[in-house]
């Protein structure tokens, strides 16, 4: 399952969408109106906690609305709303992982790091699919990108073992790293450089993890204006996800609607020779395999 | 005005400490019941953004309780109440800033950073005043205290002046920033090691700024088991409060409730030959003037 975030008449809704067509299900509104679950979460951030349950919920309510006198009613046209990034906002700052391809480590002129390399994004950083942020040429001259794949926490919990690392995975979402680089290496710690405003496109959107049994063999490759910059595919992780959410959750309390960057292939802009930094009117798309593509425009 | 949060039966509540006496105004039930005020937040984090003006409607409220024909309804001693840190959970992780004590910097064996040194701590490490923490034997063999001035964000803003720097500020807290010294150091960012269960304590109480005119002349003593370790003064800071606020929000979005950790003075169990870390059994008590004490107890 599609699921997204979107802004309809000023209101925060998801809902999945619609198969074949350009349109998106308002599940809350089907629930109101055909009460068809004894009851149902309008948060998105509280239904993620249920995991698979709440995918079996929306799949019902969309049923349900298929086979109602009016199926229409309950979807709204693309055009009709705002897209959200899947997440809007992270109830802690979003956790990225560190060099963790070694073909990136290498070009960022250091070996891949023997211990994890943890560093956060503020949530006021998330931006939307399509959406135009700033470039922010009065704060850095190397704004750079990094496409990765993102992990969505159900299921919250600490020290999760490795053998239910994927109980607590709700599903998949493609984000964009941006980064000033030379904010990131003057200041020692990477938090500021990585949290400019739009600083952290996520979507378009959030798949479901029973639509991705192999989250380990997905291609993703970033272009620049329809250059090919980064081709790489998530095998090539140094830590899979499942090692990711172990190492993770023994130190932090992992929660419901957390976001997990797991890192950046080879290709970012500071690795070419001179570097390809990014600049106004810059279009950036992040795709990866069965999840879709991400579109970031930059002003 | 000393706030405090707490939660009385089973619910989270907030209110000024009631003046000579070890007892809670219970705000919110005073509005409900008096209904003073045309409107009142019944959650913290929405009224600091209304700054002084949230602190006046307080105070007009706890001055109706004490006219009214039942003051003592309104009250909940200290024996009631469960106390919470006075921000129990802030909007994304605290924002901490690193080596802005130069006597601290040289005993960490480094200069003081030329650029801010900024690293986030999870708000699921939030703890509150005298409550009994981990001391992670089993992550860490260095467990370290720091106590520092934590500021309390009020109105929220992007590349804020200097001038209004303080129009930002709600009030101040003192916080301990318990630090795994070898994750911190294996690990390059310090996020893991800042973000241990219960590795920031904060209370007891967030002292609204009318209360501290000069929050760059006040002493700061950390004690361990009653031996003093640290013993130092704000004005020492690198960076005082009104360049970190100017310095951060040029990067990132303040919002109310975030909270900004403003350093630590020297003296920290690492600094010592041999260190000194923590272990179970210690209490740590962080003092600041104006402010009072914090007291965390390992185990």
């Amino acid at each position: 399952m599609k699921l997204l975030s979107f802004r309809y008449e000023g209101k925060e809704c998801f809902g999945p969408k619609v198969k074949k067509e350009e349109a998106v299900w308002d599940v809350v509104e089907i629930q109101n109106e055909l009460k068809v679950l004894p009851s149902f979460s309008t948060k998105l951030i509280d239904g993620l906690t249920q995991g698979m349950e709440f995918v079996e919920q929306i799949r019902k309510l969309t049923e349900a609305a298929l086979n109602s006198d009016h199926p229409e009613k309950f979807k709204h046209s693309f055009s009709e709303i705002e897209w959200l990034a899947p997440i809007p906002r992270t109830p802690k700052n979003l956790i990225c992982i560190g060099k963790n391809y070694a073909d990136h480590a290498k070009e960022m002129g250091s070996d891949a790091p023997v211990d994890l390399v943890v560093f956060t994004k503020s949530p006021t950083s998330i931006a939307a699919d399509e959406q135009t942020v700033p470039v922010h040429n009065d704060l850095t001259d190397s704004y750079d990108y990094e496409g990765e794949l993102a992990v969505v926490i159900g299921k919250g919990g600490k020290s999760i073992p490795k053998q239910l690392a994927y109980d607590h995975v709700f599903g998949y979402t493609i984000a964009n790293d941006l980064t000033a680089r030379d904010l990131q290496s003057k200041h020692q710690q990477y938090f500021l450089g990585k949290s400019l405003e739009g600083s952290c496109p996520m979507g378009p959107y959030l798949v479901t993890k029973d639509e991705i049994p192999q989250s380990q063999n997905l291609s993703i490759v970033t272009k620049v204006n329809d250059e090919v910059r980064q081709n790489g595919n998530t095998q090539d992780m140094i830590r899979r996800v499942d090692d990711l959410i172990v190492e993770v959750s023994k130190y932090v309390k992992l929660e419901a609607g957390d976001v997990l960057l797991t890192g950046t292939p080879a290709g970012v802009g500071k690795g070419f020779n001179p570097p390809k930094f990014l600049k106004a009117g810059d279009t950036v798309k992040v795709s990866i395999e069965s999840i879709g593509t991400l579109v970031t425009h930059l002003s």
